[in-house]
């Protein structure tokens, strides 16, 4: 990992980009749970709204892990998953874009 | 625990009385979560609900138990918690009838 030390101002381009990310992310879920919840037939359809839900939270709670030593990788993951583009990133070190950009095309 | 044996017509009743109370209680948690659904504002929102589908799902699971040794006292409860009333269960013996409505009275 190279680079491990963030300037002030590359921690404050860090937590806009993580916090917007996972902003649109929970957004994207609400939208969904809004839809599943027009489409309730039968009492199946229910579980399948806790198990949704269930996935979501688990997968958001393991994704977003605000650590430095991870931002790298989590928003390589970001930007492959479509929550983030590169242009977010604006104001990080070439070394830490580089690096992004490789997680990103994993 | 009286009159442990169950004649087919009481069988039937009984199973009648079941599935209309479990329907009930499904097609009310099916409105509520519309409901629910409707009132999402915040990420929170979606956790709560996930937190009511497990509740209603844990408690559903626990309640409903087709053993007939169980069934006088599910119907009570069913009766105190206003899923059945006491004309549902027409055609069931007298000592279930008053087993059944002491449990209710509980």
């Amino acid at each position: 990992m190279r680079d491990l030390t963030w300037s002030s101002s590359e921690k404050i381009v860090a937590k806009r980009a993580f916090d917007m990310a996972l902003n649109k992310e929970l957004e994207s879920i609400m939208a969904r749970v809004r839809e599943m919840a027009n489409d309730i037939r039968r009492p199946a359809d229910l579980w399948s709204m806790e198990q949704y839900l269930t996935q979501r939270r688990n997968e958001i709670d393991d994704k977003y892990d605000y650590r430095y030593s991870q931002l790298p990788i989590i928003f390589g993951r970001l930007i492959r998953e479509g929550w983030l583009t590169e242009d977010d990133l604006i104001g990080l070190g070439s070394g830490k874009i580089d690096y992004i950009r490789t997680i990103a095309k994993l």
